[in-house]
């Protein structure tokens, strides 16, 4: 497992040198972050590609280890390897810091080590197409890294403590702190556009207050928390968080390319998104190459927090998070989908992922059953059979029609029972072409639809 | 262990509460940010208390746990919870934020979700005296905590993987990447002020350029690994962190005192480490409470690492990376006396930490042997001879004179060779009681000794 095949060191190498040689381009031509980016998040991918096989065995020993039950003779895969993707990811961004800066970098300083500020007249009005940002980011860039630096510790404390799901929930409140900190402190805006159709009530703008950071908070609790609870087939957690990856990236790209009408007042927090996520993508790829089906690592809680945090800081810092609510379609109707178990209304098994059929080798789905002792309230079961005849479920009665089970409460059994039994590939497959699609129906509504709700796009 | 008696409980209730009520006078009265970091500092005394009492148990059941060998009756210790100190420090660091920053807060931002910076003139000449910091340092702060948490991630990993020597050396640098990228690009400071008399040939300031950064790499990794390797006693790794950072705020507070000079251009520096130290001192001696003789838990590397990586951002970024070292004299003593082991000119045993002697009680200093198989090179055990005169070293000789074992090159085992035998508290006192002298006659030195070296000290 652990080694590399010399084909693999070969296209690394390859790589990693291209890489390099952009780098140093880059850097003795003023910076030049957008090439510096890319440049880093292709290194960045060949090193956690690299250190994922060196270290799973260390990974192993250490107990950090799983069995995967979807396959006919389960091996022990190492677990919590998307450690190293969240580790590397922070180097890559640290890194990245003075290819982002150089241009506006202060050289003149006092003697007394003091620094002198000095801002050169029209440094917005010039590079705006060469994608840098000011200095002003620097402060959201470094709280960025805190917030998820801390997601990164609470997730290694997760998958090393085996924390109940009460206290789990709620890791990214706080691990969201230093973002929120920084937006009291920083920006301080709670205001929202109204919508159109209730501006005669509530007029153009309502301050939010503290409700604002309420919400905040809850953007930072809900998108780690529901790609974690989409998980339990393999490639999944990565497939979906590269999926919206690449989707902010088509929505980011849309406010900073140089045919659009420039310089955009937004184009700073979309480029402040880019430098994030093409190093995001980079160390996922290389997680998801490991990852995809048949996996030879599982990716654990802490990938699941982390890329998570990832899309909260772009969305909050960069100030498109109702955007960013349009790419979680699938995961938020999974969430809701799942409340009925979630919130014990349907009792819950401990483990819903879709079940192995070892026989036929693919995957059909999981189901809860209720035994004579403790069967559904009569109600619940009543609804169930109505879901079971919206093809919302799948519910087996017994001869007095008594429901004794029911399909688990996850799009995964869902999408099972909608398309008969999948291998597990091709279940992920075809659930990252629906998020897709969802995504790019939520961005096409973000930028034509939302003309009838708001009286324009910021994007023009 | 883990329930806190009813005294605990009430002491921790009545400072936790009056911690909370002057949080929320500051608040209302514009910030007081000393205040509020003294309140902070106060709550997470607390809370690191109550935490590490709730959460020993845990940490024992998922293996971080050590036997103390210099007891009569070894038990099992939960091993590593510095990590709790580490982590309620970043969370009053964060949590401190909006009052470090309230006065500064620029409330009025434009409506596209883009703030506008309204520059209050006059800002640096108000409100000195009450020791805010302005909103330039925000991303110091960002940057501090990116570091602090970053070093806690590789702690942890140091902890739970067992790392090797030679790769725990270099975590520290690793760590303070984010650092040392925002030093580049925020203040990109290289040049230092020559000393007086080398000023003839050098000029009055030098442009160290890239050696800068290599200095302060070095900085970076040493203050956590000497910390690191001042260690096997009970509370001597938080003892000596804790005098550090007392003597730091000392320091700290010549600058910031009402009654000197105002406004000093090191004050905003000063402020910087005041309030980065403040709540260190708080977790830390919450710490040494159940560290100290005899000890009820271990700190583990991430402690060390942590105290260590403060010592060094509060350093680096205030400026005064010079002055630091000088509180370190007992540590780089200790760290050049133990080269000749760590670079195993001198055979080094695993462990060199004082032996305890169970029928005495006492500590005596521990021994590397040297057998007839593998003696020691002849030229080396003529200096170790040489040393044993100079009572820097005890060395013991068979009848020919061959050098058969000598004292560990520690400076806990030379302070037994002095001293005698020494009862576990009894040496950690002794050596934390020079360690403040040691810093004091630094801090003396560089507020009067340094005229004249430096045509003026920054200080007046």
């Amino acid at each position: 497992m652990q080694d590399l095949s010399s084909t693999e060191v070969y296209s690394l190498s390859i790589l990693s040198v291209a890489c390099i040689a952009i780098l140093v381009n880059a850097w003795n031509s003023d910076g030049e972050p957008l090439f510096a980016s890319l440049a880093i998040s292709g290194a960045a991918f060949s090193f956690t590609y690299a250190v994922i096989r060196w270290t799973g065995d260390v990974f192993i020993k250490r107990g950090y280890k799983g069995k995967d039950l979807s396959k006919k003779s389960p091996v022990e895969l190492p677990e919590a390897m998307g450690l190293i993707s969240a580790l590397v990811y922070l180097l890559a961004v640290v890194n990245f810091l003075p290819f982002a800066f150089k241009r506006d970098i202060v050289e003149a300083t006092s003697g007394g080590g003091n620094k002198d500020r000095v801002l050169e007249a029209g440094m917005d009005d010039t590079g705006r197409f060469l994608h840098r940002f000011p200095l002003e980011k620097l402060a959201s860039y470094g709280f960025a890294y805190g917030t998820l630096a801390t997601t990164t510790i609470l997730g290694i404390l997760d998958d090393s403590f085996d924390m109940r799901w009460r206290h789990k929930f709620f890791i990214p409140a706080f691990a969201a702190l230093p973002m929120l900190g920084l937006y009291f402190v920083d920006f301080g805006v709670t205001h929202v556009v109204v919508p159109l159709p209730l501006r005669p009530y509530l007029g153009e703008l309502i301050d939010l207050g503290g409700f604002y950071y309420l919400y905040m908070a809850a953007v930072a609790i809900f998108c780690p928390n529901c790609i974690n609870i989409l998980a339990g087939v393999n490639g999944i957690e990565v497939g979906q968080s590269l999926v919206i990856a690449l989707l902010l990236l088509l929505n980011d790209f849309l406010y900073v390319s140089p045919w659009m009408h420039q310089p955009h007042p937004a184009t700073d927090s979309h480029l402040f998104s880019i430098y994030l996520l093409l190093p995001f993508v980079g160390v996922s790829l290389a997680l998801l190459s490991h990852n995809w089906f048949p996996a030879r690592v599982f990716v654990g809680d802490t990938y699941c927090y982390f890329a998570g945090m990832v899309f909260a800081v772009v969305g909050i810092l960069g100030h498109f998070s109702k955007t960013l609510m349009l790419l979680f379609i699938p995961q938020i109707f999974n969430f809701l989908y799942s409340a009925p178990q979630l919130f014990k209304v349907v009792p819950c098994p401990r483990h819903r992922l879709p079940r192995f059929n070892a026989r036929t080798g693919l995957l059909e789905p999981s189901v809860a059953t209720f035994s004579e002792e403790k069967p559904l309230r009569p109600i619940v079961g009543e609804v169930l059979k109505v879901l079971h005849e919206l093809r919302m479920l799948r519910v087996e009665t017994n001869e007095k029609g008594r429901v004794t089970q029911c399909s688990n409460f996850t799009i995964l059994n869902l999408w099972l029972v909608w398309r008969g039994p999948l291998r597990e590939d091709r279940l992920a497959t075809e659930i990252l072409v629906m998020q897709t699609l969802c995504g790019l129906l939520g961005l096409w509504m973000r930028h034509s639809l939302a003309l009838l709700l708001f009286s324009q796009d910021n994007r023009f």
